[in-house]
């Protein structure tokens, strides 16, 4: 009870734009899982006004720079923004992303731009577990623009496309031959295609290579996926940049497409989470139902196989209560 | 009953070292998923003798090529190859992978070697979904060595590591800034550093990096990951890389690390398909159940928010029940 009062002093603060209370709940919705959906169901009537804009790419591309220079713009026009970093953690790459932490340092100064590093699951990139629910927090707090940067190349940028509603994929040309079987997925899922450090060789190509692949592949939406060549370090396109994507998020609310997304990605949301919990509960009953563990030394051993044992622990009505139910109610039920 | 009795049947076959029985399986598993439980049941006694070795890196390092020398490699020593390609399938990538496979028609018409392409997810790369089961079935058929080639940089590393026994990650020198970030995250998981286009500008500097890395990130099993410098396109260095390859293979037995590994894949693999199973049935009684379907689409009209919605489905028994059994199962309780 305590500490559902203390999530409703802690949303109102929030509110008023202050950007304590804004970290400390984002902290919470790190770090204590269980106090996650009163935090959602709080902020819940205050959603839907930002605009969140994923930026990936390889590493090396320039996500930092270029997140630095079109926050910049963004605030030159009175916008405030939000930004998630999101940092495969590592002793090695220390360095490298505290560089980049340093470049940001005229926005960490600015009470508009509220800036957040977030840990990847593991040193792999990908997008942090706990992004969403923080674009939610970033999005009621009243930041007009989120931005989403994360390292990848593959799988990363089919988490973005789940998360934000406009999708920005910055490639370089040397990454040209290395992306290769890839930029057909890309196409698919690039709202916007930045080609940046377009001063060096190869940039050409690339942007002619992305262009004749726009060609056969016509997006079905009815948007023409830009391609913008930047030189985010000096600033080169970015105003540009700045324009496709407003004109990207006109596009969204004008053609329904935004409403439309959002529904899926809450959809998405749904069940994502519906397999987080089984997979928690599942591992947690583990250490303390001696039937599930035995099962589960049974597959370690080989002696039953995996899918005899999913099958057993789903088709049986015990089994689920017991083994799916919250640890507290399976108490109550005689578990 | 007569499909488990054609199962039987296929898995004898198959078990003869012929290759149509083994093709039909693994078609059965990609397509049919009700049968995959009653293929590892009949299969579980023959599991476990072959080497699986995952060949990971970015696109264009040179995977197949590596893959097709190893494969020749492994054919003169006596040894019986299975060997499954991952592939975003792709319009564009089509020429891409088609020269790939023409270059290893030699092994296609080797019966020692089964070559199986399987269709990734999305065109994202990472591991084909059936890839897991298609190696035990490759296991259960008698292929000594089974070579797993991924596309991908990120968390494809992940999956494959999970999967296989040993792990081959493939780099290129000019991949070498693309992926700075990302090799503190390599070096966790490989348990072989290959550097393929050995003879490239750049080549010394990536080996050197690789062994500076390994200074500092001992491994805890005792594993010092060797770096090996190739030209698969020429042959250079593939003999070396299959005499580490099957030292690893020692190691692993010998360690114990074999017996360890293969129980935490079977213990992850029954996690996976429970989350699988969970969202599958969730998403088939959507369509029938008319109080899920009420809460999903509050879910996506933004009325309840999806930490709400997923405890709601989990932390009900009657909701267990109705919506998480097998639909036949759930109609007999009465739902």
């Amino acid at each position: 009870m305590t500490h559902e009062a203390s999530v409703t002093a802690l949303v109102e603060q929030m509110r008023t734009g202050a950007q304590r209370p804004l970290a400390r709940l984002i902290s919470m919705v790190e770090r204590e899982e269980s106090v996650v959906p009163a935090i959602m169901q709080q902020i819940a009537p205050h959603l839907g006004k930002a605009h969140s804009i994923g930026i990936t790419g390889p590493p090396g591309a320039g996500k930092s720079t270029l997140v630095d220079r079109l926050t910049a713009i963004l605030r030159q026009k009175g916008l405030t923004v939000g930004i998630i970093a999101a940092d495969p953690t590592s002793p090695f790459s220390g360095g490298a992303i505290l560089g980049d932490r340093i470049r940001m340092q005229q926005h960490y100064l600015d009470p508009g731009v509220f800036i957040r590093s977030m840990a990847t699951k593991d040193r792999h990139g990908g997008l942090p577990p706990a992004a969403k629910d923080v674009i939610k927090l970033m999005d009621a707090a009243g930041k007009a623009v989120i931005l989403v940067e994360t390292v990848g190349v593959g799988q990363t940028e089919l988490e973005i496309v789940e998360t934000t509603d406009t999708t920005v994929v910055l490639l370089v040309p040397e990454a040209g031959d290395a992306i290769q079987t890839l930029k057909a997925g890309l196409m698919e899922i690039a709202d916007i295609f930045v080609v940046n450090k377009a001063d060096r060789e190869g940039a050409d190509r690339l942007m002619a290579e992305l262009r004749m692949m726009r060609e056969i592949q016509q997006a079905p939406s009815g948007w023409e996926v830009p391609i913008v060549a930047t030189q985010a370090h000096r600033g080169v396109g970015v105003e540009a940049l700045y324009d496709i994507v407003h004109a990207h998020q006109r596009f969204l609310e004008e053609s329904g497409e935004l409403h439309q997304r959002r529904a899926q990605h809450r959809r998405n949301e749904l069940w994502d989470l519906v397999e987080h919990l089984v997979r928690q509960r599942l591992t947690e009953h583990v250490r303390q139902d001696s039937a599930l563990t035995a099962l589960v030394e049974q597959v370690m051993r080989a002696e039953v196989d995996p899918h005899t044992a999913a099958a057993r622990i789903l088709d049986d009505e015990d089994m689920l209560r017991r083994w799916l139910l919250p640890q507290n109610a399976g108490a109550e039920h005689g578990a």
